[in-house]
Order: structure tokens, then C-alpha cells, then sequence
């Protein structure tokens, strides 16, 4: 099957809480909203902020939990960048899961979740190109 | 900022049970792995099925729970092809979580846990269009 993920729903308690973090503090423009979700134009995919009893609800599966093992990660262009973007995002919602620090694998990276516990990467990753529409290439480190 | 995910970390308890389940139930091909981390190079975005000790050590953050409040989506081209895909996917290690049926909102959807828990909406939704490349871009319903 062609590799390819269509959209990310990640359950949220509030819609408005949530559009802060993502809207004001990401800085990303929703392309559709309404009083369950809010869908926002990713590279090659789509992200949705889903009402969470809605989420279960769709899914038929009651008693989502938290903190889900997973994270998402954006990159930044520089070393520099990735502590100010983790400052922004604490402003916006979000909570400081780790200050920006330099893994043993490379780069540089530190870990903020957001209003709804879901936690995103900031990273610089300097083996992984990003094109100007923001498709991310692996690199090997 | 710009709109833009590098990366999906999901939390696996073994990488070889969930290596069958993308690499040959999806058919995607590792980019990369070692002995706790599989790379899938997707639409835009790398997927990495990481350990969850070591995805928990990483981001400092230990006791990360199951199920997660969110899904993933995998979009295919027509509506027949939803229940072959859930189908598919439950041969290799997946757990159905709900059958194909029409959602309210339009178009046609199921629900598969991965080996690990996380689920993938399975959707065949025409007012998203598709790349060759697998970029998917939201459309109104």
C-alpha cells in the first residue's frame, strides 16, 4: 500500500484551549472548523483536534488514555531555535516535558506536551532535509 | 511557524511484531533500524516505531499509557477498499476495532489497532484528493 498517512485526529477536552496551542502558538491557520473538531493543513497530511468523546465515539472505543505512548516532532532550522519554540508553546498551553538538550543519537532536542497531555519534539535534526512546502526527507544520522 | 510534522514517534513493545504489521501488512519499507527503532519514510513525515522504555527515556516522561486519545488515518481510493485493508491489517498483528460503515460526516471508514494499541482509521474519503507522492490535502465535506 502506498505509504502514506492521510490525517492525525488527537483528542482534545476543549476546542478553544487547544486552538491556542496550535493556532496562536504553532502559529497555524485551521482550514475548517466546527464546535467538535478543528483540521489544520499539515505537509502531505492532515492534523485534527477532535473533541475526545467524539473520537471515541467514531472509533467505538471508550477510555482513551494519557499520556499516549507517542510523539510528534517539528523541526526547526537551527540549534538555536529549538529553546525559544519550547518557551513559545509554554505560553500558548503547553507544558515543559524536557529543556532542549543534545540526545546521544545527534542534533538537539527538548519535549513540551501539549493542553491535552500530547507531547511534541522540537528538534533540530540536520541529517533530515526540509523542503520549502515542509516535507521532511530521513537522513541517516 | 511553518506547518510542518518531522515525525511520529509511536511507542512499541517489541519491533519485530510491529514490523509485521507495517512493514508487511502496510507493505512500507524501513529506511532504518537498529535494535530499538524502525524508520518508515512516509508522505511528507517520517513514522518511527520506537521502544516506549526508550521513547519514555527520552522524553523524560515514564508511565505512558494505552490507548492513546488519538488515531492515525491511511486513505485509500475507493470504497471497496476499506474492509480489505482493516482485513489485511488484523492477518498481521492488528485488532479490529470497528468495521467499515459510513460516518455522519461522509465517505466511509474502519477502525484497526496496531500490535501496540494504536489505532488507524482505514477511510476512503473523496473530498480529500491525493498526490502520486501521497500528499493528501484537506477538502471540505
Amino acid at each position: 500500500m502506498q505509504p502514506q498517512m492521510s490525517c492525525i485526529a488527537l483528542g482534545v477536552a476543549e476546542l478553544a484551549r487547544s486552538r491556542r496551542f496550535y493556532g496562536e502558538g504553532f502559529g497555524w491557520k485551521p482550514v475548517f472548523e466546527n464546535n467538535e473538531i478543528i483540521f489544520y493543513q499539515l505537509n502531505g497530511f492532515v492534523l485534527g483536534t477532535w473533541l475526545t468523546t467524539a473520537l471515541e465515539s467514531d472509533m467505538q472505543r471508550p477510555g482513551l488514555a494519557r499520556p499516549g505512548a507517542f510523539a510528534l516532532a517539528h523541526n526547526v532550522a537551527t540549534r538555536n531555535d529549538v529553546q525559544p519554540v519550547l518557551d513559545r508553546l509554554v505560553l500558548y498551553g503547553g507544558r515543559l516535558l524536557r529543556n532542549a538538550a543534545a540526545p546521544p543519537h545527534g542534533g538537539f532536542r527538548g519535549y513540551v506536551a501539549d493542553p491535552d497531555d500530547h507531547a511534541w519534539e522540537i528538534a533540530w535534526n540536520p541529517s533530515w532535509p526540509i523542503s520549502p512546502e515542509g516535507h521532511v526527507t530521513f537522513g541517516p544520522p
